[in-house]
């Protein structure tokens, strides 16, 4: 056992604190993980607040890891002492059900473990990222191949990244394809990026105004403000995707209308309210399809780093110490982040 | 120009009552067609009554309509005197858009022109099945290979027939698939037979213990009774798609628990009023997805036919004389048939 300084949730009704917990020895297939750098993703405050009414306490925030190897055990291969390495949101699976198999771990029929608050289904409670350091079986921990100065905008991909790319690949985004893109917070900027880098020709769809000339610098091709009917009736029927990345509860029948025949439109963020019921007929009209994803399994996330890698695609954060992560908090409900938080680990030591 | 006699609606709020119409003489790619039998459609009586907002009227229903042909335009190649043949909901469309190019008529960038009650934008009224000659356009009539004293069952296959084989083929029913339908009606009467034809294994999911027995002979393998929820949990992730043919308003959530990972349930069913909201935790959590579909194309309506002359499938029908309409309009809107009216045109003459 090593010990570890980090930051928790003590309960649903008070700030993060200063907290110490302790990390396993690293058993034959574990790689022990200093972290450097930890993202800020909403869930993290979902489940500090117990706003999803499963949280277990103390609770330890973070799944957008990075940081470098310490040590491992004695049957790990594919990595070594000094290695940059990540860790996103799961840190097991019960590795035999059929979407194990089919490396969908996020999928896993047993549940997966996540890197905080897991398992749900017994078994101890797991602490995240808002830590000093990490120890992960190997098989869940990736390799990052980023040049070592943009590792705190690499954060995010674990995390954001992965549940953007996972739809926009499975979706067919690329060259010749129309992408629409709902929302321009911390998932959607990825998603902008990110769907460019596939080549599809990307229309951001956002209430904010102000938001143009970022969409176009991120990478979209037109910004749609979608409070604007007539700027909406120009891209009905148009798309051949749409990833709608916004967790507000909001009307999703203007969207559905955007699609072409057989268009989907995916949706990644978790409403704590329904959206409003769509009708039927949007979907019957053009045989259309809204379909919802789940991050991406352990394959497909060192896919999406190696693509991001390759491409030069990071996050666009603003680093923050951790003791200020509660003001990051009530910042983050304002939407008041250009696009991430990201936490210098080396400000808890 | 010819005379015919036929049933219409002269208003939403009187019943339909004997009226004579004229059909155009037919031009060069026109086919002439003595209708037999026409089926009952729960959209005749939406449109009848006006219930979409959107009736011409005189409206003469029915777009479930098989016939002889009785006089072909010169450049007629397909049909000649004699035959049998059958018109389905379209007479028309704009034959260049993506769609048309594409044999998915259903989905004309410029609307369909429906059997009865079309074109919707500008042009004349069209006139239905409820009556005893119609004209149509050679490219919009299918041929009937199904045995002559079938023809009365093999109406309702125009219009409940392919709209359940064209998604139960989309997505992929056959061998090694499950494959849920939900509601036992004109709709999933057919869903039931055409899935069992195709191969898969066929849950038949109503609200009606009664409808057991029934549904085993049309062709479940299992029959689950949805409003029990031991019942349903049973089935919980285990189907790979999901054909839901109820038009009434009902909560998606439990048949979207069905649904394996990645799948699909499909809606067919047009509510006036919305579905209540369905929740997003259900598709995220399984990557599933709900669609629609309308119909399908003529080209697809013509290898349903065949399929089902191959595989001896009609409608189970209760046939009608014309003047009986309102009656089973009535008893229609009571589910009370099983499992489709079918107007035995002879009896207008």
């Amino acid at each position: 056992m090593s010990r570890a300084k980090a930051y928790a949730a003590l309960n649903a009704h008070s700030e993060l604190v200063p907290y110490e917990i302790e990390r396993r020895t690293p058993g034959p297939d574990d790689v022990q993980i200093q972290i450097l750098y930890c993202g800020v993703c909403h869930s993290d405050l979902h489940t500090a607040r117990n706003e999803w009414r499963n949280t277990l306490y103390p609770s330890v925030p973070g799944h957008e890891i990075v940081g470098r190897v310490v040590a491992v055990g004695e049957q790990v291969r594919n990595f070594k002492v000094g290695d940059l390495a990540g860790v996103g949101c799961m840190v097991d699976s019960c590795g035999h059900c059929p979407s194990c198999h089919d490396g969908e771990e996020q999928f896993c029929d047993h549940g997966f473990t996540g890197t905080y608050n897991g398992p749900l289904h017994g078994g101890e409670n797991t602490y995240g990222g808002y830590a000093q350091s990490i120890v992960v079986k190997e098989s869940f921990v990736l390799h990052i191949r980023h040049h070592e100065k943009d590792l705190a905008g690499v954060a995010p991909l674990l995390c954001a990244g992965i549940t953007t790319y996972s739809p926009l690949s499975r979706w067919g985004a690329g060259p010749g394809k129309k992408v629409g893109i709902v929302g321009l917070g911390g998932l959607g900027h990825m998603a902008v990026k990110i769907a460019h880098a596939m080549g599809a020709h990307v229309v951001l769809f956002t209430t904010s105004a102000g938001k143009i000339d970022d969409g176009k610098c991120l990478g979209a091709d037109e910004v749609c403000v979608s409070t604007d009917p007539e700027q909406m009736a120009r891209h009905a029927g148009q798309l051949d995707f749409i990833l709608n990345t916004v967790a507000a509860p909001h009307a999703l029948d203007p969207y559905v209308e955007l699609l072409k025949r057989d268009g989907t439109m995916t949706l990644v963020g978790a409403p704590a309210e329904s959206h409003p019921a769509p009708n039927v007929f949007g979907l019957i009209l053009k045989r259309r399809r809204i379909a919802g994803s789940l991050i991406g399994g352990i394959r497909e996330t060192q896919e999406m780093l190696d693509f991001c890698a390759e491409h030069g695609i990071t996050s666009d954060i603003e680093q923050i110490p951790m003791a200020y992560i509660n003001t990051a908090y009530e910042r983050m409900l304002k939407s008041d982040v250009r696009y991430r938080f990201v936490i210098d680990m080396a400000s808890l030591a």
